[in-house]
């Protein structure tokens, strides 16, 4: 249930001496072939780091080789070094697997602001083409980890001999255009790069795109899709979606579950919309309203904050026509008090908001937490 | 120093028993003319309040003889029985200082989704009338607090012979569109409606709608603006504007050094725009950034995260050009690490953010305040 789940995928997992506490900081996830197509989808941030603008030329072509991965620094707002530091990366990777170096793909996740100690990554780059092995994606997603507290794997097996096998890694800046999310996810169905691109975007708008844990926007966000072709078994199109979808979905579950603080995991479904914009519009403005996050962290399912989202939004409604559900009890019946609040169950971990906006039949998700003293606790302890 | 520091005006603050502890709840102040012009601007929320459904009504006219403001109960999403019990308020009003009812603004704050409780709001009513005082004002700013931990009141006067005062309310749940924010500015210059009207927007744009303390908009934010003419003097228009922008911006610095659990409160000043609403989108984009927030808590001056919140942003501006000054220390040149961050002080409450975009020689300025436990504390424990 790895990144090496599919066949013709190694990888490794190193402690670099990036991460000042030792532990295992840099990955890298080798595609063996027999092909080599690669898509991948980036952070919408403007200021986006090196890493990210290194990889969006190098895996324009529809090929890449490896990924590379290291956490403990973000190589953003780290200028003209930086990408070269991206590029010196790529490089050492090409020279220790034999490929080119614009056929590797580089992320970077931890600190923004400082350089890449490539004093470190050059040599740990070295030691994981070593140890590189079929079974090393559980140490991958190990060494891709910063705050989150444990790692994040997904599998789906097809009746027809393919798999798709994914890591993450996010726990905190999580917003729409992802989130500072490492994504790496390998198949061995044979599909070609154009085809993988197509079933990359449709997949990462309906699960990674909708996670907000704290409407921060990152600027390192990547998920990349290598295909080994290694099953040698071309998959149905709608098959290989819906199993790349739900990898994706899991995985970011797993965010949304190791989200930074969370006292609650809070999927927040909107209903009878005009529209799917309508819908995810305004279960993100829900997502993002600090007062409700404080609120379901504290027990109380005020519905009143959900409203006020909601009437920041442009999506067609009418205030005195809205229902809203939390936990199975509707509270909230045409823009007025239903149940007593009180009778609602906040005690489990998961909570479900269900928005009807009695306006059409479109629906939507997006996947939050709840914002509690640890949030605080882990953003205002993180170092510069 | 208060709502009544203006000749014509009287006030009064009494304890209805809508707020359970026995605090004063509920405000009136009266203007008792010559004159009896009036502008008001509310909340963009389209969830807006019963208060705010009457009061806009009510004020369209330009004539406004009393407002009736009461805390501990919002009277938002409470039907049509809601926006009854507003006209009822306003009735009650009428017949007590002997005005017509569409005549009386009504605004109010607290919980959302509760009915008013006419049985308290009426007896108050008829309380306030009887206690109304030229000495009333500071009453009156102590009965509409809520989460408030300490009046809000300003006053300017003139040379010319005429005054502005007012008070406000606001702790959270403050973003542009104003606020949960309810202010009552009150002047003794003669100035006709449609001019205070438009001295009203011009000020508020610059002052109320640039806080932004947790990014939630409100559904009951109002500020209304009475001019009694008392003072017999035409003022000059220019003086006029400064002054009332020189009292809603100490009101709105107030609301911001008062807002929910900051330890800091966060001046984001952006400079070298190519026009003013860039300006004003990159300061709001910082000064909603949750993790930007808990890092000037936690005492870390963390300039990426200013970045990745410029980022966001639909602004002119090069990534690679864009510099970062936190109080004084420039820690970011050119997108890159400039003097090292731990040399910036960060121990003062007042915190002072620039961010130069060096595209042009636009400027703006938001203020917000960081965020800690205290908000997640205050806000997890105000009941539904």
């Amino acid at each position: 249930m790895s990144v090496t789940a599919a066949a013709g995928f190694e990888a490794a997992g190193v402690a670099a001496g990036i991460k000042a506490n030792g532990h295992r900081d840099l990955a890298l996830v080798v595609n063996r072939g027999p092909r080599h197509e690669a898509a991948a989808v980036f952070t919408t941030n403007r200021c986006e780091a090196n890493p990210v603008r290194w990889s969006r030329a190098a895996v324009a072509d529809g090929r890449a080789d490896a990924v590379v991965l290291n956490s403990g620094c973000a190589n953003c707002y780290t200028g003209e070094q930086g990408y070269q530091a991206a590029r010196a990366t790529a490089q050492a990777v090409a020279d220790a697997i034999g490929c080119r170096v614009d056929d590797v793909a580089v992320c970077s996740t931890g600190i923004i602001g400082h350089q890449l100690p490539l004093d470190r990554v050059l040599p740990g780059v070295a030691a994981a083409a070593a140890e590189l092995d079929v079974g090393g994606g559980p140490r991958a997603a190990e060494a891709i980890m910063t705050t989150d507290t444990r790692v994040k794997q997904a599998e789906e097996r097809s009746p027809a001999g393919w798999t798709v096998g994914g890591m993450a890694k996010g726990a905190g800046m999580i917003a729409p255009g992802m989130a500072t999310m490492l994504v790496v996810i390998t198949t061995d169905a044979v599909v070609n790069a154009e085809a993988l691109h197509r079933h990359l975007v449709a997949a990462a708008d309906r699960t990674v795109n909708r996670l907000d844990v704290d409407g921060c926007m990152s600027t390192n966000d990547t998920v990349v899709l290598l295909s080994s072709g290694a099953s040698g078994v071309t998959p149905d199109p709608e098959e290989f979606r819906m199993a790349l979808t739900a990898v994706a979905d899991r995985l970011a579950a797993a965010i949304q579950d190791d989200a930074e603080g969370a006292s609650h995991t809070i999927d927040i479904e909107v209903v009878g919309a005009a529209s799917e914009p309508d819908a995810i519009e305004v279960a993100r403005a829900i997502g993002r309203s600090n007062l409700f996050k404080c609120a379901i962290a504290g027990g109380d399912p005020n519905w009143g904050r959900v409203l006020a989202a909601v009437g920041t939004t442009r999506a067609a409604f009418d205030p005195f026509d809205i229902d809203v559900t939390i936990n199975g009890t509707r509270i909230c019946h045409a823009g007025a008090p239903d149940a007593d609040p009180a009778t609602v169950d906040l005690a489990p971990r998961a909570t479900h908001v269900l928005v009807d906006l009695r306006t059409g039949d479109h629906t939507g998700m997006v996947r939050t937490t709840d914002l509690t003293h640890e949030y605080v606790d882990i953003n205002s302890e993180y170092e510069s």
